[in-house]
């Protein structure tokens, strides 16, 4: 078993498929033509050779040798092809105890019928039997791995195939395309066309939207699958992080702890109509002389490049040098597509001060606020929705989540571009039918009709074991 | 729903039954006679009230109000009364994701057919069903928290049932001393003795040695349960941490970090022939005038007094007066029943020179060894579990591992024994009859015959969510 072992299929394959640790109860997985076989061997109940499809058996696991029962047990037993993985599968309910869970698999690969399971093995094989395709496997990891309503509903439409469907009627639509044109080909020393060109014209363009479309939901999708960055800027004593906890609150995301997250910038996250934003405190934006505090407003500044929204929290208290200074720090930093929100915190104490005047070209809306008491905080999570995912998401097949999707479908609309400019130029059917293929192509990447080992390691070493 | 709702089992209850966090997959568990019509609820798929019990079924769990899906799903249904809690159950394996198992218990509750279950409130169905006894109940609780081939073994044999046959094999033979000695009160006027005095006492005497051999087992079945705790103690720099280190090595225990444990004094656990060592390291143990420093020579000397077993580590480098000023405190300080092992360690730096002479009237092992080569660690390990485990464990029936069960067991055996002495004394049989009862009435709270809502309470309150 070398590099190679995960594309031996003929191997049977085990793992605990529940979350590491312990629990009330834990499932160990077992797929593979000697799945039942496997089981039965440190199995005492009803023969599981012997059961039918789709049904729970209750018996003891034990120990082969001593046959010291390890645990009781319930034992499903899922016949192929009608499983998850298109294979035997034996799944095992046991005790969630860290020992017992160990003891299993050690007592399953000490039979030696089967192996422990790599990263997204079970995925893999569902994949390689043909009962997902390739965007579908990528998005059971998008199910495991949402934290939000609305990331989870784009990876489960991703994962019941609605996206593939629509990846495919595009693909679709250019294999007529490539069909009607090699047609032609065909017979192509007797001049006749079989398709009008406006009709061929009308199929790409209306593909070349489409892909466009797709490719442009692609930074929302983005945003909803992995929360969209907000950055939080003003002088000190302005009440950045009183309004962060405001905002964070009780409805703090469930992973609060972003991996990868350098924590020199102070962020949390939290959960607005179902979508995770990404709140970061950009502590040290403010001009200076001194080097070292420089590195800090380097950082900062780069948070306020990525942000989607950046919300700049001025108070009475502000003074106008402060607000011009910070306007002008905004106006040669901040990206064109970021909003930009003015909150004039502090409306329960400063009632009859007025804040200073911001001389700022940047179009921006301003809100009142006390991060303090609460008041105006739900205009602002409004605003924040409004300006970011503005009630008009698209259908969720239409939305582009994943980066080599991303790729694929830009590659893709570069081909279908290269057909339209071929059709307008009148080229001959052979060229515009080679880049017609190529657009196929990329489509076909998506789906994993198209695909190469190392494009499957990359996706599947992303999974958990035990899926 | 106040305090009692536990008690209520006519609701309908459900759980995350698997461990917490994101894994592949994560199983919900529902039990209760609305158990299948709470899942039918949020279930698109085969109508799961037409399912014959102990099948799996595939389909999807749905926001029942906008019929949006929530998660493609296994779903196997049980029917009472042939299941964990004898009632109707439906487990619902789902993807692991931490916001879908969350909904999905949301979308359960929302249906108000059912609540959330309190800790250990399937197991105490279970019990409340008769499906199994007390005993077999807390069992359920050991084999989950198990870490250890031995601590496992001792809960499974418990959880079989093994433990509470051999309780109800002592409460048979004391059930009919009482019918023999009650009967003969019902013709008490006639002076008939229906059993002879000889028979009642060797019935007597078998019983309470056999309660005497058990509540002997509970120190070891709590080490064995708990971790056997060792004390390392000597001057600094006698390689105290190295000698840690290298027994721990790569044997370390499952769960390393025992809760509640004070991490003052290092601590760490590994398993030596299945069976768990706490080793805590007493840093501080040295005669002193100084007042901070006597506080943390108080907690070492606590150690030492709790200790099954003491290693005290010296080498050729230690003074004779360091020596007796040690085995002085350790003469002051040891339980009787604690093993001591005196290691002479660096045996590999130290090879012509002798350590100091051992004053001590305590009786003691040596054992040469080197904590830095591990020359001698095995022999240190073999000792550690022949002066502790001594390799004649009784059989995992007669292992007594719960305080709650030793508590009955000396009171079982404080009241047979008055048996005893009645049946010595030639009392009256109403008088023995007396005390037979009390010792049936102390085995049945084992078994939970005899049981109260607060024993049960404390008993279940220790459970995880989901079991």
């Amino acid at each position: 078993m070398g590099l190679n072992k995960i594309t031996d299929t003929a191997d049977t394959i085990c793992a605990i498929s529940t979350a590491p640790g312990t629990g009330g109860i834990a499932v160990i997985r077992i797929s593979g033509s000697q799945a039942i076989q496997c089981a039965n061997r440190i199995w005492k109940g009803k023969q599981l050779e012997k059961a039918n499809s789709h049904t729970a058996h209750l018996g003891y696991i034990i120990n082969p040798e001593t046959t010291e029962p390890i645990d009781q047990c319930v034992a499903t037993v899922f016949h192929a092809p009608g499983t998850f993985t298109g294979e035997d599968i034996v799944e095992l309910s046991v005790h969630g105890s860290q020992w017992i869970q160990q003891e299993i698999i050690r007592q399953l690969i000490n039979g030696k019928q089967c192996r422990l399971a790599e990263p997204g093995e079970f995925t893999r094989r569902a994949f390689a039997n043909g009962k997902i395709d390739l965007s579908q496997a990528e998005a059971v990891a998008d199910v495991i791995a949402s934290t939000t309503q609305a990331s989870h509903r784009l990876a489960m439409s991703q994962m019941r195939g609605e996206y593939s469907n629509q990846i495919e009627s595009l693909r679709n639509s250019l294999l007529e395309l490539a069909s009607l044109l090699e047609l032609e080909l065909d017979f192509s020393e007797e001049d006749v066309e079989f398709a009008s060109r406006e009709k061929l014209k009308q199929i790409a363009n209306k593909t070349q939207q489409t892909i466009q479309q797709m490719t442009d939901t692609f930074t929302v999708g983005k945003a909803i699958k992995e929360g969209i960055p907000v950055a939080i800027i003003g002088e000190p004593n302005t009440g950045k992080s009183t309004l962060l906890n405001n905002i964070v609150g009780d409805n703090r995301a469930i992973v609060s702890d972003i991996p990868g997250t350098t924590r020199d910038t102070i962020e949390d996250t939290t959960i607005i109509h179902g979508i995770q934003y990404r709140f970061i405190d950009t502590a040290g934006l403010r001009n200076t002389s001194d080097v070292v505090e420089s590195l800090g407003i380097e950082r900062s500044i780069n948070t306020l490049k990525k942000a989607t929204v950046a919300i700049w929290l001025i108070t009475a208290q502000t003074t106008q040098t402060q607000a011009n200074q910070m306007a002008q720090i905004i106006e040669q930093n901040i990206h064109p597509d970021t909003k930009l929100i003015i909150c004039i915190n502090k409306t329960d104490i400063n009632k009859t001060q007025t804040p200073p005047a911001l001389n700022i070209n940047k179009q921006y809306t301003t809100l009142p606020i006390s991060a303090l008491t609460g008041q105006g905080i739900d205009r602002l999570k409004s605003k924040l929705h409004e300006l970011t995912i503005n009630n008009n998401l698209p259908q969720p097949h239409m939305i582009v989540t994943n980066a080599r999707h991303y790729e694929a479908l830009c590659n893709a609309n570069e081909s279908i571009k290269n057909v339209l400019q071929g059709l307008e130029a009148t080229l001959s059917g052979d060229f515009i039918a080679q880049d017609v293929r190529q657009t196929i192509h990329h489509l076909g990447e998506i789906t994993g009709t198209i695909t190469t080992p190392d494009i499957l390691a990359t996706i599947f070493s992303r999974f958990c074991i035990g899926k």
